[in-house]
């Protein structure tokens, strides 16, 4: 199964809106004779190019896969009824699928004779399906906040010069968290301040961009904005009733999309981070990369609609500029928002915390089975 | 020397204004026949420690000692001679003395038919003796910069309350730093605000507590300020002229000392860092704990006297309140203050990160000798 959980990695990023598999197909000896993973949506699931590169040998065999196998027919056929068909005749699944459509894969296998046993390394499994579970539960899309500061919390100094807080390690593992998400988010300050190109740059994934999306109450985005230069998808979400006349010539090439989205509720600033998690979710986006700036990040936080953080922290003082989180509506130390440390790493010269909010939605813990074994 | 560079630690705290020392004697089988460090200041040194618990056996043995052995005789007698008393054969030693009145004691050794060793370890014991090595290379008090913030770099809430960003554990590793120190300093809007007690709670090291220093250039500090209590030292350190007649009664006490300390150079807020620090070494101050507040903070970092840095990174998010520095001078980001990190620990929740100027006086590894070997 561990080598299963790594072979669903692989497709992190491409299965969007489905969520990664993979799959360990062991031949009647208990020998790896076909492996698989999920490699894009539309394609063919784990279990189908496990079994495929299994042949003949996955007959009498056991099929290890970090979902529970799907008994639906979408623009594939059911996985369960391919592993009855190969002749497995044993199946290990570490999560289980949540969702109404595709559940009922186990009992299928089981109706059929098939051992099935569920529960197996399902914490780490379900770590890494994260993004998905949390985008089948909430019914919105997985959010990433990722920072960057120095020691005393600052993103920019006192000028507003930001470049480089962090090292190029730390730089090319961003690049990396932008090419796992579907959809890449920042807020017109930081676009009018930093023209952040947002796309893919580092490592293999050059084919593959994930959506730029702007919030931009007022269309403040400038038709030269680098982000409309047409390299990947753009969306602008913008108030209802915004001008947004001098970006017609880029909706027209293709090289943004504009979204209204309705204002945050009264005592709010800017567009309402529920409704617009909302317009990402019927677009396909089920994770969002939240970058910045501050008040974005804010009333995503306030909102309780941050499911991870990551945060670059690089070994520097500056003794001005601004922080990374601001108008998060806490007034006094009692309210504060408690994280917990899931990993720390050093990245070059700079270290990298990822952390989980304690209370709100953090998401693999939630859809851990007890492990089960139920025999035909 | 792994044993003797733990045996000097136990002295930390203790043994000011001399360093930390810790000493091994094997005898003429190689087996460990005895062990010291030095303990306190105007107490017996390591060697003469290790060579009592050895007793006979150290004749034809072998010393192991972190710090060069001296040679001079203060309160009490040279190292040096008690080796050579002793029988001892062979000397190994860490790091060379830097200080002019005791250096030397390798060479009387050899001049003593003993065979020496230096640079063993040296950059593990210059470690541990990083306070007095620098206090004694730079003529002032080594500095270590301590605070504590929520991962947006906030020291408080928007409401001014900061108890508690971080859990027991840190505030406890807090206290051990204050207890290896022989000073810890705060500021006066610090002290107005939380009017912290700033002594050794915690540990074993109850008889012992550091001299508490407050940074007042206008004698703010109320009668009544919890660090006027007695339970240890206090100096409040003020500007030439400043009205501290509300504090006669508390100096009659013996409850506090008034150092008057030159105001900083136009331009700069307060009272003179160096000038601060003078004055503390000029009391036998080596080792000062920078508590806050940030402009404090921001001003010796100006100034280029922080040797070491130790945050403690709460897993908390506020969105308002102040940070851990304030007005170092540095207006872009090109004029950052650049620090290697040596060091990440979770502590309880909490993280802590230790790490040292990148282009200042960072300790340690100035003082590594290049390991040698001279034999007589």
């Amino acid at each position: 199964m561990h080598r299963a959980v790594a072979l669903a990695a692989l497709g992190l990023g491409r299965t969007s809106p489905n969520p990664v598999v993979g799959c360990v197909v062991l031949d009647a000896q208990g020998e790896i004779a076909g492996e698989g993973y999920h490699q894009q949506a539309g394609g063919p699931h784990a279990e189908v190019h496990a079994l495929r590169a299994a042949g003949d040998r996955a007959r009498g065999g056991t099929a290890v896969v970090t979902l529970e196998p799907c008994n639906h027919t979408g623009r594939t056929g059911p996985c369960a009824q391919a592993l009855i068909d190969a002749g497995i005749t044993r199946v290990f699944h570490a999560v289980a699928d949540p969702t109404d459509q595709a559940s009922g894969g186990a009992a299928a296998l089981r109706a059929a004779g098939i051992e099935t046993h569920g529960g197996l390394l399902a914490e780490e499994a379900a770590r890494g399906n994260e993004a998905w579970l949390t985008a089948m539960r909430l019914g919105r899309p997985f959010v990433l906040w990722k920072y960057a500061s120095t020691l005393d919390g600052r993103t920019a100094a006192a000028d507003g010069t930001s470049r480089w807080i962090t090292g190029p390690e730390a730089r090319a593992d961003v690049h990396r968290l932008r090419a796992e998400v579907d959809a890449v988010l920042v807020g017109s300050g930081t676009l009018r301040a930093d023209d952040p190109h947002l796309a893919v740059r580092h490592g293999a994934d050059a084919g593959r961009q994930p959506l730029r999306v702007v919030a931009d109450t007022a269309a403040t985005v400038p038709a030269t904005a680098r982000v409309l230069d047409g390299t990947a998808a753009t969306l602008i979400a913008v108030a209802p009733g915004a001008d947004t006349g001098h970006l017609a010539a880029a909706v027209a090439d293709g090289r943004a999309e504009i979204a209204e989205v309705p204002r945050a509720a009264a005592g709010g600033r800017g567009l309402d981070p529920h409704a617009l998690l909302a317009a990402l979710h019927s677009r396909g986006v089920r994770s969002v990369l939240l970058e910045g700036g501050p008040t974005l990040a804010g009333a995503f936080w306030a909102a309780g609609l941050v499911d991870k953080a990551v945060g670059y922290l690089a070994p520097a003082l500056l003794g001005a500029g601004p922080a990374a989180l601001l108008g998060a509506g806490i007034g006094t130390i009692a309210e504060a928002l408690r994280l917990d440390v899931h990993d720390i790493a050093r990245i070059g010269a700079d270290l990298r915390l990822t952390a989980y909010p304690r209370s709100t939605a953090a998401a693999a813990p939630r859809f851990v089975n007890a492990p089960s074994t139920e025999e035909s």
